[in-house]
């Protein structure tokens, strides 16, 4: 796959939801309980030479602030971890496209990331892993329900696929709440980048399926698959009737992001998140030059924890807006 | 004086107003009556061999509409005189620092600019043409008014003074609105660049007297002066609280609008005007490299009138728009 991408599938993501048959689940775990756990899981990796050389253990506890929050906004650890770090762990392959979350709401949660429509590739990497560990451990699972999970929601499959979206003409066009209210009754959710309750910011969206019961991997694969086709279609549809409405007025907004992105010397992550959104559609549409893998390089670094470690070193808020102008002018074609 | 101005102070004006004793006043006068003033007036212009050589006439029915509308712009006619050019001319110095209008409200209304703060030299240059209209024209003069005018707010001396100054820090921080109603209670009006009505644009405010009857051409210039040097050292006062309170909020601003002006591509000319206000604040204040002499250039050039004139053709709003982004993108450092 190409490493630049320009349809509005930024990247896609498979999770699996396991827990370990002869342990509660983590809710119910104390902290030494919970090590057992960990430890259990990162024997896996430790006794396999292969896999200790391309999985890096992160001990959650024995981590620094700023690098667990990092790993939130990179999408490696979820918040519900960090809140609860003292009882996790993330095991994390060295391209970061594979991370195990230990002691989540689940004891393990596999989650495999593949950039563009990459779904079916994410699948097979978090199967394979998934052979892997129960090659070892012995999962909790119901011949009626299937895999037995800390909340119902996930009960069966464990699977969730989703694909993040950059879907700025929709949004534009005021479309998305019409789409999110059908998505949202055939079993799947649109949500911002970081799920439930999150903002989507810089026009970017979740699309995952809710349901996990009574239906196959296969089927839910191919619902979201389905859907990211549809979606795509549509902000397609949705950009060629903005640039045949009145190209000029886009590529004036697309400019003047880049402008103010260019020059200012202040910018918070949300606005500097939908300037940047604006330029990515520039880009996309062939308006201006520019590399839409770097520009996502980007939104992932101007959050807040990301950027003190791209700067190593503390910053408050108004530190962050300056440094952020900075990295972002810097960048920037 | 030099040509760069870091002051407040854009340019300085002086106008005087007369009539012709054996004619009634413009607004009394059939076309062909008009024609006769002009006539006289113009032939003072046409006897002299110097004045013949350093001034342009212009009989504005023989002008195209678009060439008047620049005049306007330019300050060389008032929109009065526009409405009425079938009776109407303009004498024009070729420097264009002065203008004498023929049958506007008066008979003769002899205008002379300096830039900055140029106020006595303006006033020197607008007493010689007077001497030299006066030589061959009976002025309509009363012992006890003084000179006689079509609209009694400028019976007497018939001098308007004024200053077109550039305030952004006074109007940011709110304080114009208290300073103009202080002004009116001794007779000074503050107004937008077009006079009566017009909007400040561009934080450009025209500042001028009032009261023209029972006071000396020196009192008017004195007070006129003396308001311009206090305006200036509150705006001065006005920029240092900004610069000090945040000065990384006013780069940001003025960054930003530089990016927006550099970058768009439809700029309409009050959103035009508003972005290179911050621009020539930001060149005053030493933030960014530029020459304010070119940005006042542009600011003149960018009007509806002037910018068709510019790019010779007659263009539509949205045709405008386009070449305004276009040519201050080009003009800008």
């Amino acid at each position: 796959m190409s490493d630049i991408n320009y349809s509005p599938v930024v990247s896609t993501r498979i999770r699996l939801a396991r827990n370990i048959k002869k342990y509660p689940f983590p809710i119910m775990l104390s902290e030494e309980k919970s090590n057992e756990v960990i430890q259990e899981i990162v024997k896996v990796f430790e006794n396999d030479e292969q896999l200790r050389d391309r999985y890096e253990i992160n001990i959650l506890k024995r981590i620094d602030m700023l690098t667990k929050q990092e790993m939130v906004e990179h999408h490696l650890i979820s918040t519900n971890l960090l809140n609860e770090y003292e009882k996790g762990a993330v095991v994390v392959s060295k391209d970061k496209k594979i991370s195990i979350m230990i002691n989540e709401e689940d004891h393990i949660r596999i989650q495999c990331l593949e950039k563009g429509m990459g779904i079916d590739d994410a699948y097979e990497a978090a199967n394979r892993m998934d052979d892997i560990l129960e090659g070892s451990l012995e999962y909790a699972f119901n011949e009626k329900l299937g895999f037995l999970t800390s909340c119902l929601t996930n009960v069966g499959t464990g699977l969730r696929a989703s694909a993040m979206m950059h879907l700025p003409a929709l949004k534009a066009m005021g479309e998305l709440k019409r789409i999110i209210q059908t998505l949202s009754k055939i079993g799947l959710t649109v949500r911002g980048a970081y799920g439930e309750g999150s903002e989507a910011l810089g026009n970017m969206f979740q699309i995952s399926n809710q349901v996990t019961l009574g239906v196959s991997d296969k089927d839910i694969i191919e619902a979201v698959k389905n859907i990211i086709i549809q979606l795509t279609e549509k902000e397609e549809k949705a950009r060629n009737f903005l640039i045949s409405n009145d190209r000029l007025l886009i590529e004036d907004k697309i400019y003047r992001s880049y402008g103010v992105l260019k020059n200012a010397k202040l910018l918070n992550y949300e606005e500097s998140m939908m300037l940047l959104s604006d330029v990515i559609l520039g880009i996309d549409l062939g308006i201006i030059e520019g590399n839409n893998t770097m520009l996502h390089h980007i939104m992932n670094n101007i959050q807040p924890a990301s950027l003190q470690l791209v700067y190593k070193e503390e910053l408050n808020e108004r530190e962050r807006d300056i440094k952020r102008a900075e990295y972002i002018g810097d960048l920037l074609n």
